[in-house]
């Protein structure tokens, strides 16, 4: 059977701090490391949305990027974009922004918003050299 | 069971245009956008070929890349590299050449090339920020 | 003496077709190959915009890049994306469209937009692997 | 069912040679051409590690990329990197080090060193514009 | 003259915001936009250091990279890495932590350090799409 | 003074080893580590060509970029490729293959063959993250 998906990479840059509220100090820091520092640090994100489904005889597209790109500004990147994700992001006040958070999350937000028919899977490049992927 | 696949990127540059002829020019204009200019504009492909298969336990190889990349050279980088697909490819006269149909034809002239009990995958770069995947 | 340059990439797509119309048909082939078929063919095209001088001590900035952006979208990606350069783009009526020309092209029309006391410099990728540096 | 898989990029470089002591000089260099050089050549080797599973509620992580990385430094790099693989590393004294059995060898080594419930898959870049992907 | 550089590039990841508080409000929204989140926000930082002198003939080197990833290790990426700038790094105190002030001082810091008869230049990408150039 | 310069990226793979027999083993231990290994390492390389001049108004070119690949080719590729450089190519009898030295010979090798009025210039990348300039 015929699967065809387009993938779109988008950019966002974004501060975080990675911190079990939950979990003392020590654990913190064996657990998280530098990436505990409690005043932030950052990343570029590149987001890699994927969409399978049938390529449309009329027009030669599995979905239309330009509404795609629509639904990603929209639904992620005018709420992840030069934000503190633990600070201004509602999404992360009860959830750790990991790489495989943030990408859980991209991708419950977006699922929903796609054409019926569509699948959806997500992968998140915290840095060049490591990055995250899922669907659900 | 042991699975292993061995990917080529290969590369190509063209023209193209994206325009249904059975459909109005306000249908074409709103779908296609920029891409509809009718004087053409073009991109740098770059195509990953990807065969999964059994390793050969006398070559160590899934499958000579030498070998592979003949097959990719005659069958479609001699018909589509440098080349206007709209007006030089027989391939899309009856098809419109978005990312997604142009990784079904090399799909599909290439599969049947292949030697027996390997499967074709294959990832179109229309940009280095978007790209397509197609297998049958 | 401090220097500071602060480099921009953006990206355009077009077609192009490389003919001197001044030559003769055997001339054009042995010069251009591939790049002379008539009916054009097309490249991702990425240009590196590089300005140089003092920091701003109120800003930290050499230049601010979101007018940077703003000079680059209006005196060249407008013009320059989605095009064929050959027909659509008047500043190749009379020149021929190699990277080395559009390159040139670019420098011209964004230099004198520059607030003073910067210098220009451009580099044009026409592949991956092939680009071309300029300035006057 | 959500799927989550996190993927650390790895560098190593070594020499080799493709031949196989078992065939005629002839069948190896018809099988292996430059790459059968008796004095060896070498790569910059890129290899993918990814692992499979759940998102940990305590830590976010699928798996602590710390002690992935220490895996893969013992299990791996110490062994591959900088090295001539046909002569100083005992994995591939009776087995050609291919990419494909380069591949095939970093997940059998590192797969048994994993925490319960994860899966793996490698990929190794051999060139920019060549890889082979690996799993059982 | 010949003229040999070698170049090193290394990575560091911090949270940063840019503002002077020596302006209104207004004029660090206008200058800053974004980027002027009292949150913060992040980067990849990828730092391109260039060495420049003559070839040593006995090691066929300008400068040992392993003595050169000693000194920016040390007074650079121990200071700058999984940092907040703005917070945690006193040379930002009193300078707004830019891209094209992060190279300033990255070129002030590592200079000095140098053996005598090599001159220095560092490039600082702040974004795939965003580099700046410093040397004096 | 208008300044154009056209840059080709070319790729070779080869092993090495980094010696002086003229000092004693703890000496390039010492100065070479794990490159000193005496089996030899490897890399990728690769050359970015670059050739400075005026744009020649009949072509618009530099210079032929397909004349260029055939010197690139012809003087360098053939002897480098797949090779071992300390073993298989003369130009490393008395001269320690470090990036810094194998760029210098291929400046040296392939300046002489340019056309009048060009200048030259190299980089050389042996991994991702180090590089070599060099021109006289």
């Amino acid at each position: 059977m015929p699967q065809c998906a387009v993938t779109r990479r988008v950019h966002f840059n974004a501060a975080h701090r990675l911190h079990n509220p939950g979990r003392s100090d020590e654990w913190n820091q064996a657990t998280f490391g530098l990436c505990n520092n409690p005043s932030y640090h950052g990343h570029n994100y590149e987001l890699d949305v994927t969409v399978a489904g049938e390529i449309d005889p009329d027009s030669g597209y599995v979905m239309d990027l330009g509404r795609l790109n629509e639904l990603v500004e929209e639904r992620l990147l005018q709420k992840l974009d030069h934000r503190n994700l633990n600070v201004d992001v509602p999404w992360f006040r009860d959830l750790i922004p990991t790489a495989e958070n943030i990408a859980m999350v991209c991708w419950r937000e977006l699922a929903p918003a796609l054409p019926p028919g569509l699948s959806l899977h997500v992968r998140l490049w915290e840095t060049p050299r490591n990055y995250v992927d899922y669907a659900e």
